[in-house]
């Protein structure tokens, strides 16, 4: 059990030999729902048929919910993005999740990621596709990738701003974001 | 000494104790050249005649270069904000120097700020001012404060963005940046 414990991540040897403890301590039937919750969750998770979205149903509760703006796809990289940006509790469309974004570097082409189940997915109505992959290099590559795949489209495509963090001060506030801000400063 | 020193900010009483220490070990003539510099320093340090930064002579270098475009004026709420750019090394124009924010918490208004100052200054010929204020929120009704005063002017007036920082994670970035990135984005 430590052997097994200790190859998940962020769990050493000695957090692994504690957790080990803790289970032969528990009692025999708690023992079962947490073994019984982990088969479980790996057995029935599996891709939204419309977002790709980690879910387990085959539609995520999100593509099912007919009060969402469905004509408004926002593209993340992967499931837990969607996730970060679900707690704003502020964005009511819906999302496309790549689960990776284009990396040369580490062989990651267009092809690797849902790209062609979004293009799919834009033959719909659709009013705007809003890129918010994460604002490093393969992120970024990955946004100008789409931009361009979507421009013969006529679909209004956007990406999330890239800026100082709110609440942060200029004084701490890395060159390069604060270039790109200063780029895309927009009139007030 | 150890008094004196603990003074200064981040300065306790240990680390206070070790630098009168240090200081009383150090050759006599170094001593005197630190204390002079300290003295000189903060008699000769004034505000920038045309932008109110702290600098050392009636005009800053950044206002005496002639290569600057003297059209394009950044506000900034501090000397730091504006040394944060400055090494971006990418930024040619000049700056505003506020000395401040506005924050009617902390009691301080529009004329405990140099906007005044500003305004004088936009009665020359300038193409853009460019809101640098933090992305606090004080930094925020700076900016509106500001962009409303420029209105009836003309001039072109522009907003740093604000969103994920650069090489950002969004599973990383907090709910209300995210909120803005979106709110900020932009057609690509």
């Amino acid at each position: 059990m430590i052997d097994e414990l200790s190859g998940l991540p962020g769990i050493g040897a000695k957090t692994a030999q504690r957790l080990a403890f803790h289970i032969l301590h528990m009692p025999r039937e708690d023992v079962k729902r947490l073994s019984q919750t982990i088969m479980d969750a790996r057995e029935n998770v599996r891709f939204c048929r419309e977002c790709f979205t980690l879910t387990d149903s085959e539609v995520c509760p999100i593509c099912s919910n007919a009060k969402r703006n469905h004509r408004q796809i926002m593209v993340v990289e992967d499931s837990r993005d969607l996730a970060a940006y679900e707690k704003t509790q502020k964005y009511d469309g819906v999302y496309h999740v790549l689960h990776g974004a284009i990396s040369p570097m580490q062989g990651i082409g267009p092809s690797d990621i849902r790209l062609k189940e979004l293009m799919k997915r834009l033959e719909g109505d659709v009013d705007e596709v809003i890129i918010a992959t994460n604002s490093s290099l393969e992120g970024e590559t990955t946004a100008m990738y789409i931009a361009k795949l979507l421009k013969p489209t006529g679909i209004r495509t956007t990406r999330i701003a890239s800026g100082v963090p709110v609440g942060g001060d200029l004084e701490y506030t890395d060159e390069v974001t604060l270039l790109r801000a200063l780029e895309g400063r927009t009139e007030i």
